[in-house]
């Protein structure tokens, strides 16, 4: 297959995002470009410099957002604070406008889904996000959805972190059919054991980080009026 | 809590490395760090400059290999051909095995066991790694066990890629309990559903994969013979 008959499914990277959003579907896209299918993950961001991250970890994109502007799908890592400064940048939201209108698959991890929304487009469009951060979804206009993945047309949208595995299993369920899934699956050998089992919804932990997105939410407008007028509508 | 108070959990970062295998459980850490208890993950390498990964992108560590002395805990990621290749990487093997003698805990993911067993220090002791490695582990002196993670004293690993987050928590159990796993499971919504379930391992899939780790092992040690020696035993 050649490149010009590939789909591309671009991560895009940007400062300060949680890398387990991002490498997630990353890896699950990476065994199934080896499959031969013409799958081609890419990551791209404003430049291919190294950026920090919500951990010790530094990531460096493979392509600038010029070399990639017309993929078949985009896929947008969220994270804390350095996201929510994120929507002021306007050089990363035109980027998402701009491929996000061609593109077959818009998707998001966790707070990405506040990019998408911050681009406009998720305008009455039903998304998932981190938990945490719900309500400030339904702030940018989106349909907040308690589920660990949701789509609505074209745009897929994971809840937290780790949900973009499940997300991404999900994607090359609909692309590629149920054997490559479990071949992906078992590439990465995704067999989830939480030691303490699933979440515990009702459990006291939840209340514990009761006031978190306020918090952060706090931390991001500050001195930044265009987010706040956003943030706390 | 000052610096010299402060438990460093080291994720070793080597070129080619399959970045789901470090990104999960430096995730848990990280988060967990933000909790106050005084753990601090860092990523160290031969250098911090960025090197390639089994992915399209880069990553690059925040400290080297001497920066970081004496960790607390040391966990070694694996991947597929460059992992093998690096069993021939005496910086990376002297690394681990100076770090692993007074370290708290010694752990791996996935193929990382291969180059713990590879420094002489899993020799005769239980261990995890990915399903279709075993027989290599076992050929380089461990007795490799298929669970999801296995603890022999001061060693713990875990099976392939994705089984580095059931670990990690597993590791914030032990160290700071019940509750604070459940805090960290909740900050990376690790509540997993998979689209097709988890892995049957009685599914034709996995023979369909056969015979992929001799397949890699052979990319391995082409023009390599101290590798071939090693790893055709």
């Amino acid at each position: 297959m050649t490149e010009t008959q590939s789909r591309t499914v671009a991560f895009v990277l940007y400062p300060g995002l949680t890398p387990l959003d991002l490498v997630g579907p990353l890896q699950v896209f990476s065994v199934l470009e080896q499959t031969g299918l013409g799958f081609r993950p890419v990551v791209v961001g404003a430049h291919t410099r190294p950026v920090g991250t919500d951990t010790p970890l530094l990531l460096a994109a493979s392509h600038t957002f010029a070399e990639v502007p017309d993929p078949y799908a985009v896929i947008v890592p969220g994270g804390d604070v350095p996201t929510l400064r994120a929507l002021a940048d306007e050089e990363l939201l035109d980027y998402l406008r701009r491929v996000a209108e061609p593109a077959e698959i818009v998707g998001s991890v966790c707070t990405g889904s506040l990019l998408l929304a911050g681009a406009g487009l998720l305008d009455g469009r039903r998304a998932a996000t981190h938990w945490a951060y719900r309500d400030v979804l339904a702030r940018l206009g989106a349909v907040p959805v308690a589920e660990r993945w949701v789509e609505d047309g074209r745009f897929v949208t994971a809840a937290g972190v780790s949900a973009g595995i499940d997300m991404a299993l999900h994607l090359v369920r609909r692309l590629a059919g149920d054997e490559m899934t479990r071949l992906v699956q078992l590439g990465i050998e995704y067999d989830p054991e939480p030691p303490l089992g699933p979440i515990d919804w009702s459990g006291p932990e939840a209340a514990v980080l009761d006031g978190w997105s306020d918090r952060s939410v706090e931390a991001a407008v500050r001195d930044r009026p265009e987010l706040a007028a956003r943030l706390l509508a």
